[in-house]
């Protein structure tokens, strides 16, 4: 009989709220066979508070004994900026080599989105994760002097960029219109540019049927808000690909339904999925967050165990309960409710 | 009696174009007593491939005679990506210390915006012009093979940091709403991130009457499409800036309007004015471009060196000019003409 064995971190702030519905929707979409065990680990900022700590080397043995984790937000004013970022969600991402950063913006009928004349959108970014500029290389020296000078050093190398380029053309080639779009910004950040741009045209010869083009950064905003439909599949580096994908968030139904996995494809570590929002602490505790973003990173997370007939029934749950909401305020428990008899339906 | 003395740089493909509806704007809009001598010089993708240079040490010392440069755009697809950008582009900004790369946003009426509800749109970034990423510091080892290296550094100064912020505040200061957002990614570029802020806070403490926020920058993006009215002065840095000015540029009327100018606060070296678009080789020599973001630029250029009021006109112009346009299709050259007989009127 097969089991799933899940980490859940519900986290700061609406965190709470919408991995519970996460994991009623789970409930509700698994197979009777399927046994669901999870076990609960309170990392954010109250721990941090209380102890200290962001993430010991005990919980990350103990995060590892897991098929896959599902996180809600981590984050509170209450913590300088920085800590819980760097202190977990980064230093996970990089001890369980999460090189795969998948966002998918579809802009569901019935959303809305900020731009004029309801474009198409239905694409994925890839965004690497595990090195670039958020590597933490860098320094400061006459640190808070008028001479201070500091530096962040981002690092690519041909063994980290090459596992990502290929994933993404897996993927591209994997969807009807087969495309694939290298963003970055080659033409000032040259040493990194050419080695992203030389593996993207070297792999690109081993998926003759996918469709390539190269786009810098900046042209990409330019595009994501004047011809998102032109996307299929983009891939792109770590911060570049947390600019985007916040944008492509934006303007394919907002935060409120964008989902996220950190993905290691080898399955030597466990996956980590998590909506693409924050902690907002400003709404917590007040049912008005909605889960469905939490709800599509639980529908990754099966995807990604290979349940896919399960994930796609969360994803079509999920679209049909955005068509049929009109003008309905609900609160995050009644969305979690409604999905889940969808799913179970 | 006062004088110009003007550098131009019509560049690659519609570069000559937008140029030439400039200078005829700015003929057009300049008092009789203002003497204007230009001077052209050939930068670009036909002297390099000519020549081999994209910038030499005796054009940097023509180039310095001059009160000011007006530049078309630099580019060209026969040349490789990056060659004439860090060739000539940021190699005179740097050189000559362009540290405020000054772009203003505004969403004229009549004109289109991709996003829904026709917001207000009226904003300005300062982009910090010659530091961070854009220093050319990186390298790459094991070149070309599969343990290859690549580093890009981001370096960044007190000193750097603190002339722009200051300048910015200075902006924020002078206009009705007095806001100044700053835009970084502290959370994860903590050194960088660390420097911008401190000096940011401090600053701030000189200018009381401004009010002043933070944003990530993949937030920014979020507000951007969903808010861009939040926005009165933003300040960030040179890559942070390249990024969202693009995206500013797509909401507020698309590049055929977005102007910018790299200044030399200090005067100490010649400022140069250019529109945020590129060379756009596939229009080229068609008529098709809108010389709109060159003429705004020279309105940048009026101001910068205290010809205020003939700023404002040409400004006034483009508005009814956008206004009055309709659906009528117009030639490059029929734009110039319609805004060289506004600005005279
Ligand atoms: C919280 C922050 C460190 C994180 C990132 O920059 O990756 C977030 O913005 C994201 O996109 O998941
Ligand atoms: C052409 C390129 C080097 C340049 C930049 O990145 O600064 C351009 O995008 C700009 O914004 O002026």
């Amino acid at each position: 009989s097969r089991s799933i064995n899940l980490a859940v971190i519900p986290g700061d702030g609406i965190g709470q709220e919408v991995v519970a519905q996460g994991l009623k929707v789970l409930r509700a979409v698994l197979p009777q066979d399927v046994k669901l065990e999870t076990r609960e680990f309170d990392f954010g900022a109250r721990r941090y508070h209380a102890t200290g700590e962001t993430l010991t080397d005990a919980d990350v043995e103990a995060l590892k004994q897991h098929d896959a984790i599902l996180l809600g937000a981590i984050g509170d004013p209450s913590v300088p900026s920085g800590v819980l970022e760097r202190g977990f969600l980064l230093k996970l991402r990089f001890l369980f080599d999460h090189y795969v950063n998948l966002r998918p913006s579809r802009l569901l009928p019935g959303v809305a989105t900020p731009l004029a004349g309801q474009p198409e959108i239905d694409f994925i970014v890839v965004r690497e994760g595990t090195e670039g500029p958020y590597t933490g290389n860098g320094g400061s020296i006459r640190t808070g002097t008028p001479h201070e000078v500091a530096t962040e050093v981002s690092v690519n190398t041909a063994y980290g960029v090459e596992r990502v380029v290929r994933d993404a053309f897996a993927r591209a080639q994997a969807r009807p219109r087969k495309k694939l779009t290298l963003v970055h910004k080659n033409n000032v950040l040259a040493y990194a540019g050419h080695l992203w741009t030389n593996i993207f045209n070297k792999v690109a010869k081993e998926f003759p049927d996918v469709t390539t083009d190269y786009l810098h950064v900046d042209a990409a905003t330019i595009f994501l808000v004047t011809d998102p439909a032109r996307f299929d599949v983009i891939v792109t580096d770590n911060l570049f690909g947390d600019i985007i994908t916040d944008l492509a968030a934006a303007v394919s139904g907002g935060i409120g339904v964008a989902a996220s996995g950190n993905i290691n494809p080898s399955g030597a570590f466990p996956s980590m999925f998590e909506p693409v929002h924050g902690s907002a602490p400003d709404i917590a505790g007040q049912g008005k967050a909605d889960p469905s973003a939490t709800i599509l990173s639980v529908a990754l997370l099966l995807r990604h165990l290979g349940y896919e007939a399960e994930a796609a029934r969360i994803e079509a749950a999920v679209s049909e309960d955005l068509a049929a909401r009109g003008d309905s305020v609900r609160t995050t428990d009644e969305i979690g409710d409604a999905l889940a008899v969808r799913v179970a339906g």
